[in-house]
């Protein structure tokens, strides 16, 4: 076609979930209804792209560095939840049930992608506990191998320190029917059973 | 979260096929990578914004109009093909398998949405026509409900020209299972059927 369009078309294809098909419908939307769409995109990306940083504290995605989390004061100091990614922080946010402060990892240890500690921000964790303000590290980690071997991990470096470690629940999901659950949530949920 | 953040996810979800939560999975990814992924992506619309018109002659998307297919010498003029869409005009050149003009219509006839004739280039496709160079008239549209009114109009408004109206041939498509095709299709493919 022309190098403009083919260009659009090969960055929109590049973001994740969208493939070249699903970028060249999204093209033919945005030049469709140009000036509807594509101005008020530029000028959100753009704006995304001057203002929005990395809290150097936690890790989350704000723009202001220590981010809105960080520095609110009506938040519990003592109790830290450690998450892979902002979008885990995020997803806890939007519960509503969780009123501590965050550390994002930034991902998880993983041999197979040649991912070891100091590719996560285990060392910066470490240092933030040393404050001894922390009681409670909540490792707020993927069940998967990945995020088990990265919790078990963080659970290594800090069992010195005075702090209580927890991790998150595993069970049935609100809503859950028994018969669609795999035998591992199962088997986790009939473990870890409640008094009634 | 906040303001530059919430914008762009809104802005992003307004895109079909991607709600909220793919939108946040998107403006995760762009400002992880930040410097990688937003400045190119924000380059590319930009290009698209100021370079990408219609063509006037035949409704294509190109960064010039007359756009290049109109203009090139190589192309048959005596065949014109009516499309919907560019998206439809993208398809056909894709498959390489016709080199005359296009026309796009720009939608199709639906009295349930409004839309009515003059919501469509159908005057521009007769004025077209009216040079007398065009021999055939190829109705490229959809095997819809519309698709196929709209053909019928386009038909009737053509007929008194000496042009040859075609439209593309109903059956099963390459590859396909009859096992996995739908009536329509099989008994359009049955009463075309050729001889072997």
């Amino acid at each position: 076609m022309n190098s403009a369009m083919d260009l659009l078309i090969a960055e929109l294809a590049r973001l994740p979930g969208i493939g070249p098909r699903t970028a060249r419908r999204l093209v033919l939307h945005l030049l469709r209804n140009q000036e509807k769409t594509l101005p008020p995109l530029i000028h959100a990306l753009t704006r995304a792209n001057q203002e929005i940083t990395h809290c150097t504290q936690c890790g989350n995605l704000d723009n202001r560095s220590p981010c809105r989390i960080c520095t609110d004061e009506a938040r519990d100091d003592s109790i830290l939840c450690v998450v892979e990614d902002v979008a885990d922080l995020w997803a806890i946010e939007r519960s509503g049930a969780f009123r501590g402060r965050y550390h994002v990892l930034g991902g998880t240890l993983s041999a197979i992608d040649g991912r070891g500690p100091e590719a996560l921000t285990v060392n910066a964790l470490m240092k933030r506990m040393e404050a001894g303000i922390v009681r409670e590290l909540v490792l707020a980690l993927p069940a998967t191998m990945a995020g088990q071997t990265t919790a078990h991990y963080v659970a290594e470096r800090a069992h010195t320190m005075p702090v209580k470690i927890t991790r998150l629940a595993q069970g049935i999901p609100i809503g859950g029917e028994l018969d669609y659950l795999d035998d591992g949530t199962l088997t986790a949920a009939l473990s870890s059973r409640l008094a009634y």
